[in-house]
């Protein structure tokens, strides 16, 4: 029988009393564990988090709760290789896309352990100056933020089972906040395994961390009032998780991330042989391939020029040509396979409704797959679809295949790119390419309204620059409208979510004695 | 036929096409004035608001801006004694009460119109500093906040029609996002002679201020991604806003003011000869009576220690038992009337709910009305209950009946103390009173994480603390659990809800270009 990971719960391993579901290996096919969360004690965990942990919590100081996060990334980084292993097993993915979710996560964990130092040794936060009330400075109103005295319940998505835990983890605990993570079903097993890890070192207070994996039945039901609950997945779960009746009722605090058809955007004025155009044939390729397109972030659509069309098309499929599909333990392999068989019929789903309005720019499925199966590996080769009806080619700017697919859409003058742009109702990131620096400044406070990042691609950077779809914690993640509205990461920005802000008014000498580290 | 008020929408004055709804005044009962909504081009309307409004407001900077506000305020101070005579006949209330909603909302605007000049000319806001995002400074991030591209549209409650609606719509004016309002319909008059006098000034550009009195049906429907919706109102209705399918489809973002039980809470160590127990006294009185307990902010629960609820129940008694109760209009009165003849059924139905549970340690029902006729006149005069049974009286710590009513409570200890207070499930406000600066500055810390605002009033404080239930515009407005969630006001923490918050990644030039005036 496969092996059932257990859940942490209530500060205990429990496992779940169903027969559970088999987490596969997306390349070979075989079975790998198995998850259940079948009549687990939802209520009496959720308690144990909400008193034992977050009271632990809540006693440390930013600075020791920093320390924590310290910790948790020297146990990471001791047990990298098994993490490593397990998502090449379990996702699919080569070393360098497994990359981006493990030491994603702990860059990022990192990053909030500086932060947590350089907070100190404050029992709240300050929001701002005191300002006075009246004539006189007697009576004054200091806001302040202080934890929420609840949990956060983490409902994750499967292309990222460890940067997607403590990309979030990582401020709810700086916060003073308990977590209980529900990873995807599909991936669970690296998020349970490192959940372990970080359990089994002792390092946080019982209650703390816990996990749940697989189904999510129960859950929000669950949640009470100064509970937050912070969703990464599809837009239709995204609805059922805003609208459920008891986060309705007890205005449960919700953070969601949900579709995004991200663009890329090659401003007017360029040429062919400009950098400007082989910067966004690089990134574009690049954000196809990466994780064969499965992130939120991934380019989907590119837009440039009318005259550029071909040239981009052109530039682009060349570069998508050289990769090199096929089992990730291989080491020509540059880009694996995606997370299941599900994926997979969900991805060649997309791209038929897709080409019923474009054209196939480079076809992905004349990519031979290199010691994988087609009939079994969940491999799908880079496919980057044209249009010549920017206007009229709806599903172009509405759907997003989360996959290696992405559709070239020209554009007549910068107003027409920056409507078609928008017609994506909301999106994560849009990266610009160009060499005029007031175009470039114009173009991203123009797309900063509908976009949570707009990264902006000039040959200066073409080095420095971090990537249209890597998330840094020192920037904002999230996006407006479709993309879900939420706001994650951006540095302390983040605290907000597991914090309640609040104003006290009174005189000068209370307000001292509130604050004395401030 | 009693006059029909028009609708402002889409740039024109539009009246409803079916018979309407009447208002009247809640102490002669005679019939004031009609409003209907019935067949207006919601649709048509709202995207005049989008496109026209909007792209006119966001034209300007945050300067201009401001003066538009202030510009408003002349406009109200010239109509202000045609408000007190509508405010007067429409929602009994005498001068004083009067004016908590019409100066209120003056100074409001007054105070976000100080705030555009203080912000000058800059095209956006700058969020922070630029952080560098490599190992040089050749590539860095710098969050901004500009202004969403949608419309606000406020549902309003019927206590406060101008300060209300002007406490909303400042913010969002000086953001640049154009407002549609939906006032309640029982004082409907009041925000629609306002919006009446502004756009007759010609102060707005056209879209910029639209009102739609009567039925909020098909508002929700209207609403677009980048819109945002404010509602302050019953629980109810708030979840009903929050699960709507439009709402939720689209990511829409929503602010509630819900229902709040709030406590006013004398700490221990205080006697019945103290400052502490007076000013406690006064405040839970004035609160109880001031617009007849009909603010969301008002005191409903009264925290004292044991051995001084004989103590407390008698000094508030002794001020209730002053409060002349009834027509506004005559010079003695110092309490008017509800707002309807719904609301007085709401009240009563409220405190026989409560009475089940507690005894009347002040009876309303003994004050005469003056110069009202008890079966017309919708007056209630001010009662106080109380429990000895703190924590078995669930009601006590679940009901808020909106009226002059409240319910005074023992506690054993602070421990107790504060564990009642959480009983409110999240509330507006919370009042401390005492003369122990450090226990004060503790228990406010304490109760932060449950509260919006937490007013300590001291006895050093006496004369300048700014009252419990009234809602400052430096300070947050709102709280967490069933006080809905939101946050309103606090200074320019407001323009946030009418910001999109987005970071953009790039070489420092572009950055410079970006913010000039940073």
């Amino acid at each position: 029988m496969i092996e059932l990971l257990p859940n942490h719960l209530g500060g205990q391993w429990t496992t779940g009393g169903g027969p559970g579901s088999v987490l596969r290996d997306p390349v070979l096919g075989t079975a790998l564990v198995r998850v259940d969360a079948s009549g687990l004690d939802l209520a009496g965990g959720f308690a144990f988090a909400r008193h034992a942990g977050a009271g632990a919590l809540r006693a440390l100081t930013y600075r020791q709760r920093g320390e924590l996060l310290a910790a948790i990334v020297k146990v990471l980084q001791a047990h990298r290789d098994a993490y490593y292993e397990i998502a090449c097993r379990n996702s699919g993915t080569v070393r360098n896309d497994s990359a981006i979710d493990i030491d994603g996560a702990i860059y990022t964990l990192s990053t909030y352990a500086k932060l947590g130092a350089g907070l100190g040794e404050r029992p709240l936060l300050v929001d701002g100056d005191a300002v006075r009330l009246g004539k006189d400075e007697s009576f004054q109103a200091q806001h302040i933020q202080v934890p929420t005295r609840g949990l956060a319940l983490f409902i994750n998505a499967f292309n990222f089972p460890s940067w997607g835990l403590w990309e979030k983890a990582a401020p709810a605990l700086l916060s003073g906040v308990p977590v209980v993570v529900k990873p995807a079903t599909a991936t669970a097993w690296l998020a349970q395994r490192m959940v372990k890890d970080v359990v089994d070192a002792g390092i946080l207070p019982a209650g703390a961390l816990s996990i749940v994996c697989g189904s999510a039945e129960g859950l929000l039901e669950a949640l009470q009032p100064f509970d937050v609950v912070s969703f990464t997945g599809s837009a239709a779960t995204a609805e059922r998780i805003r609208a459920h009746s008891n986060v309705v009722r007890q205005s449960i605090r919700v953070n969601i991330e949900a579709d995004s058809v991200n663009a890329a955007l090659l401003l007017p004025g360029e040429t062919a042989g400009d950098a400007a155009l082989d910067l966004l044939a690089k990134e574009v390729a690049r954000e196809m391939t990466v994780k064969s397109g499965q992130k939120c972030t991934a380019i989907r659509r590119v837009l440039v020029p009318e005259g550029l069309y071909d040239a981009a098309a052109g530039a682009i499929r060349a570069r998508l040509a050289k990769v090199v599909v096929g089992n990730p333990r291989h080491d020509s392999v540059r880009m694996g396979s995606l997370v299941s068989e599900t994926q997979r019929a969900a991805v060649r789903d997309g791209m038929a409704y897709l080409q019923a309005q474009a054209h196939v720019l480079h076809d992905g499925s004349r990519h031979e797959l290199v010691d994988a199966d087609p009939a079994v590996a969940c491999c799908v080769g880079p496919t980057l679809f044209g249009t010549r009806d920017p206007d009229g080619a709806d599903r172009v700017h509405d759907t997003e295949v989360f996959g290696p697919v992405a559709t070239l859409v020209p554009y007549r003058d910068m107003a027409h790119a920056l409507a078609l742009a928008r017609r994506g109702q909301g999106s994560l990131v849009a990266s610009l390419y160009g060499s005029d620096t007031r175009a470039l400044a114009a173009a991203a406070a123009e797309l900063a309204d509908s976009h949570g990042r707009v990264h902006v691609i000039s040959p200066d950077v073409a080095a420095s620059q971090t990537g249209h779809g890597n998330v840094m914690p020192q920037s904002l993640h999230g996006g407006p409208g479709r993309a879900g509205g939420g706001e994650e990461l951006g540095g302390l920005r983040a605290l907000n979510f597991y914090h309640r802000r609040a104003v006290v008014q009174a005189a000068p000498a209370i307000l001292a004695a509130l604050t004395p580290a401030a």
